[in-house]
């Protein structure tokens, strides 16, 4: 039986690396009913270890962890430097320096050993497709596999590889495309219906979903659940600054843009992204790594025109509440939302 | 009793200027239990009344008109002789003169005078919003009318105006924009659920949607109806060229520019697109009267690397059928999709 047919709201929480995805907040969404994410990215794996302990602790409902996927590499180094120059007056005002454009895997390899050596009932992937050994040596071990996509082409390859379920990530999504290259502009409707078409494996609809009703509609366009990250923001559970709150609780517009990380995002459209969208090369984790100090900085002076404020175009949708109430009022909300929706169409004609 | 409540389907045919939105076409959509409508930009006067009467004289159902709203000026005369000096060489390679960049209010007072002295059902307007005085002009004289937007805020100042009803176009529609400024990115879903927030109106959901799930997922959503566009390009019905046709039943993607007209649509990604792009000025109508004469020889020529090939994200689904089996097989897809949602919904915990 597969996890996504075990809960009571068609739920899953968006893993959010970089802070905002906590144990505490996976354990209550996978208590509620719904499906608790770990984001296993930006963090090592002694962490990753222990935040697993941590969400079994809590509850014994089935969670997920998601990896990142390492860089396949192969990035502009003077495109990079050009940028280290352009942003170099900028920490110099703040006192401090950029960092280390560097490289690196984000300890994929290690991380995924913890996993298979100690297997947790769901794994999604982002930044691309896992490798089909990864892909059988997690589901020999018990562990469901899902991959992120965000185009058509993407979730038949996915297939192929024998992944569970997909995620399929459209546009309007906050954070990080989860898809490989990140030019994808696919929003998630019509995504949807595109990847329905050919492919046969339940699908998790991400991407600008807060509301019960979004949550009807990706249930009515054929997912399996929806993925929801910007809708658990606010929740005392999650790790967000109150910085990241406050924006997310703004009717301000977002953006993509690859001016935080060398990868396209989601953020709040602030004076940083608007000064260096346009010259932001792409270069995932090395432009990451370049601005973190930058970033580290501003979110202590509390500079939202700074920091990278991931959010999903829903977001002044998103409440303050516990994220169990988000679950079951979501939840509540979706089947409402469809049977209003039944309720009118027999009026038709 | 509003025209949306009188539809046996909650289908409305998006109004296709430039040729593919002809009077046989909204008359079979409105025949067969949708709204059809007329695209009276770029055409003259003469050419609506005269299209208002072949579609009264083929149904007595309700269909709409869509009118283009004069751009408010501004531009940059240089960036667009800038432009015409960067295309000139492909235009004299293929044997023709770029035209004059000139402006133009798509003759907008005299059409909006022909729908007072001659009022239709349903007005509808793009690239921005109309004012107060068109708007109960319009509506003293029985006729609905419906503001576009692509924010938010949008809505809230065309409930303001006194509109009957809203249409909610996302980034993934094909064609132009229809906000003014064109550079919205909200994608439909997270759009509607925006706008549905702070706007009681009838709301028409429109971008990417082709199929009866994708209409189904508006409705759960909020909307009243969805809007089709893409969906009816292939019909026998539609002024669409053989090369469009084509293009449509490709699965190659799309992408928004400005390169065509000076003015965001979405069309098919081909290299005339991926050519000037980043050096298209802002400039409606000017930059689509420019480019015009090389657009028309690269459709005489069959050159669909040329050719503005509008298409909304779902294009590949469209399907090679007469209008009036879209409109009910999409209808009847809804209805099923909303129902196999609703027994799924059963089923959570």
């Amino acid at each position: 039986m597969s996890v996504l047919s075990t809960l009571r709201h068609p739920i899953v929480a968006a893993p959010m690396a970089g802070g905002p995805s906590t144990p505490a907040l996976a354990a209550a969404v996978s208590a509620a009913g719904g499906l608790g994410f770990l984001a296993a990215g930006m963090i090592d794996t002694g962490r990753l270890v222990a935040d697993v302990a941590e969400v079994r602790a809590r509850t014994d409902r089935p969670f997920g962890v998601n990896l990142f996927l390492p860089d396949p590499g192969g990035v502009d180094e003077a495109a990079i430097q050009a940028y280290a120059r352009r942003l170099a007056p900028q920490a110099t005002e703040r006192g401090v320096s950029l960092g280390a454009p560097v490289g690196g895997d984000d300890a994929y390899p290690e991380k995924l050993a913890a996993l298979l050596a100690d297997p947790v009932p769901v794994v999604s992937f982002v930044f691309g497709l896992p490798d089909r050994v990864a892909v059988a040596a997690l589901r020999e071990r018990g562990t469901e596999v899902w991959a992120t996509v965000t185009r058509p082409a993407a979730a038949t390859a996915a297939a192929d590889l024998g992944v569970d379920a997909v995620v399929v990530q459209g546009t309007e999504a906050g954070g990080h495309r989860g898809g490989l290259p990140d030019d994808d502009d696919y929003a998630l409707l019509p995504l949807l219906r595109l990847v329905a078409a050919g492919c046969d494996l339940p699908l998790v609809a991400a991407g600008g979903i807060v509301d019960g009703p979004a949550v009807a509609a990706v249930l009515a366009a054929g997912a399996a659940a929806a993925q929801l990250g910007t809708a658990f923001l606010r929740c005392p559970e999650a790790g967000s600054s109150p910085m990241h709150r406050a924006a997310v609780a703004s009717a301000a517009p977002t953006a993509l843009t690859r001016s935080f990380t060398g990868k396209r995002a989601r953020g709040l459209a602030n004076d940083f992204l608007r000064q260096h969208d346009a010259a932001a090369p792409t270069g995932y984790p090395q432009v990451l790594h370049l601005t973190r100090p930058l970033l580290a900085a501003a979110r202590r002076d509390g500079d939202a025109s700074v920091a990278n404020l991931w959010a999903g175009q829903a977001h002044p949708l998103a409440r303050d509440l516990p994220a169990a109430e988000v679950v079951t009022e979501v939840g509540a909300g979706a089947r409402a939302a469809l049977a209003a929706a039944v309720e009118r169409s027999t009026r038709w004609g």
